[in-house]
């Protein structure tokens, strides 16, 4: 017997009869013996139109009446989820965020979890009944419905199954498990038993969408073990752990892989202290997130600074720099935005040397040249020309060896 | 300065131009210096879809969850509602049952307000914030939402009205007033301006399908004054009030019909104390709603009973009378489902002598055969042929003088 929640994405509860199939599975882990809750998604593309309506109404809507449309999703997948596994002869009934309560900030369209006070539920579970918890929503202290912002519903099931002190969260999506890469890229990439906690999330922040960010944040926090799924298949998924629970640890546990990057070089700049800061400063106080870095050696009093951001972000950054042209004082600025992130993760890397050469090799074996070098302790990436994408990442994934044999 | 409350049903909250249009009507009267709360339906078409969910995925769901479901209908609109309010300047918020409360009974699907808590809207509303209320749903005694059966939120309004001591309230719908019978068999019926409670109740349970009856019998019940008007015209409405505000009463208010009716004639019943009670108990106890019932003098012994009722309520009586045979003794039974009943109401009646007569004589003239006859206070029904029924209601009309001049 253990307690487990269960999380179904949009596209897992997208009409009636995947709402029944997703039952089915809730049923087959009640008759195995567990408790279980299930923490449920709207159904696909309704919280789309949703937003679009308030959008539509005032492009500045009030955050608190669009968290009162927008949460309606989960409603009703809640209620029609509860309904379904009452058919199939499984006591379950629905819970929304105010009723539990899921305690959140007051961030209305943005909120974030403080605690979410279980006693009656895991009461209902106990007796064997299944909780079928809204995802996505909560209780503000004004007393409203919150939102967490999109892809919210992971992080409500996490933080659940920290709140239920839970054996398992098992996260039921489109896909069945993380990959060492994306595998419409790379056919012969393997999906993964185990990964840390770390590797997900580098993997998730650079372009692998499988799990909102903040949920694996949290579940590394409360040591949740997450399990992402596919609700179409009976194939194990990939199992999202802490180290420790990982015995041989390899070198390198995927290639990841993003489009969705821009570069900005900003030539001769003087080269005095407080530079850096009069670049940086105006991007940061207008949200602009810049990622890597590189400045080269100063030569005749002046360098050259090269930085990435967000695709979406550069025409408000160039907006930016030009305004702030005398200010930093720099010749020219050219922007780029046909460019890729290629990284290699890896907690393995900690104890391994030669990850970086063997990728500069690889790369450099398919004449792919690199642009902006960066790393962390698990992460090795660099930027290269949107064209090399695929032939960067295939390579890779040959050269660390994880092409499945 | 007063204080209204303005509801909206389905079809005027229908889309997105709706709302706005819906909202501006709203806007006029803040303009206008008036304290607001609006209640509102889910967008036309909505409740249908949610209800259509709950019967596919069970027929026999549970009313809790159907409640969860289908409650999220008006929550959408309300948020719209709000946020459209705001866009054209206008401080509002939304209020959904659970928030306010609106406190029901436990009966889940068909739930019946209690009292309503409304300290706090009334206090935002002092300040000038206009209150978007959720018709149609509550807040039960186990804390879940519960919603008060279709067509319940013209009672959430009357009810809010109530409970703020509303000068009056407002149901915009798409009709534009109570009219003297239904304008499309009879080109020349007039809109009244006014109306007395029992009148509409009659007027609602024979057929015109305005407002819901029991939001009537709550408005006459707590004295609040209900104005029907249309969500399109700026054509001032109909005014449902006590009999004391009406000074000149006409004899007729309306002429009203109803095609969902059938007629049971059984022939031939043992003529003794206690056959009415054989007869009607079993009905009763299936929940099949007689309305007219004529017993002729007795010959030889026995008589024949003949008594009306909803069209859809036919076969099951039927199968109850056959089960019955024995226990009454019987010779046969005669079904007719293709009758009309055509009613005059008005409390006038009360007053004024020769209703009847003037009823019958009108439609003696037309050589229309009058199957059974039933009259209250206000209110003479009698029962005819199907094919009749245009032709019987322009007749009355005219008889009454209430054709447009």
């Amino acid at each position: 017997m253990a307690r487990i929640v269960m999380k179904f994405g949009g596209t897992s509860v997208a009409d009636l009869d995947r709402i029944r199939a997703a039952a089915g599975r809730v049923a087959r882990e009640v008759e195995a013996g567990n408790q279980v809750a299930v923490v449920v998604s709207a159904m696909a593309g309704v919280t789309n139109q949703l937003v679009g309506w308030c959008q539509s109404l005032s492009p500045l809507h009030d955050a608190r009446e669009y968290d009162a449309v927008v949460a309606t999703g989960e409603q009703v997948t809640a209620g029609l989820m509860a309904i379904a596994l009452q058919a199939q002869g499984v006591e379950a009934r629905s819970w929304q965020g105010w009723q539990i309560p899921v305690v959140t900030d007051g961030a209305h369209g943005a909120a974030r979890i403080e605690r979410i006070e279980g006693k009656g539920l895991i009461h209902r579970m106990e007796t064997g009944q299944v909780a079928v918890v809204t995802g996505f929503q909560g209780l503000g202290p004004d007393r409203r419905t919150t939102t967490l912002g999109r892809g919210g519903s992971d992080t409500s099931a996490v933080a659940l199954a920290a709140a239920l002190a839970a054996e398992r969260c098992d996260i039921y999506t489109d896909v069945d498990g993380i990959y060492t890469t994306d595998p419409r890229i790379v056919p012969k990439a393997r999906k993964l038993a185990r990964i840390t906690y770390e590797e997900m999330l580098e993997l998730a922040s650079v372009g692998a969408k499988v799990l909102q960010t903040r949920s694996v944040e949290l579940a590394m926090k409360e040591r949740v073990r997450v399990q992402v799924r596919s609700s179409f298949t009976d194939a194990p998924g990939t199992l999202v752990v802490d180290e420790d629970e990982i015995v041989e640890k390899p070198m390198v546990a995927g290639i990841a892989y993003s489009r969705d990057e821009a570069k900005i070089t900003v030539r001769s700049v003087p080269d005095r202290p407080g530079i850096a800061a009069a670049l940086f400063g105006p991007l940061a106080a207008a949200n602009v997130n810049v990622d890597m870095i590189v400045q080269n050696v100063a030569a005749d009093g002046t360098t050259d600074l090269t930085f990435t951001l967000g695709k979406a972000d550069l025409p408000r950054a160039r907006r930016l720099l030009d305004d702030a042209h005398e200010a930093i004082g720099y010749a020219e600025i050219a922007a780029d935005a046909d460019v890729a992130k290629i990284s290699v993760v890896g907690v393995g890397m900690r104890s391994h040397a030669g990850v970086a050469s063997t990728m500069f090799r690889a790369l450099a074996e398919k004449a792919i040249n690199i642009q902006v070098i960066s790393t962390s302790e698990i992460k090795v990436s660099v930027l290269v020309g949107a064209e090399y994408t695929e032939l960067a990442v295939r390579a890779l994934h040959t050269a660390y060896g994880l092409d499945v044999a």
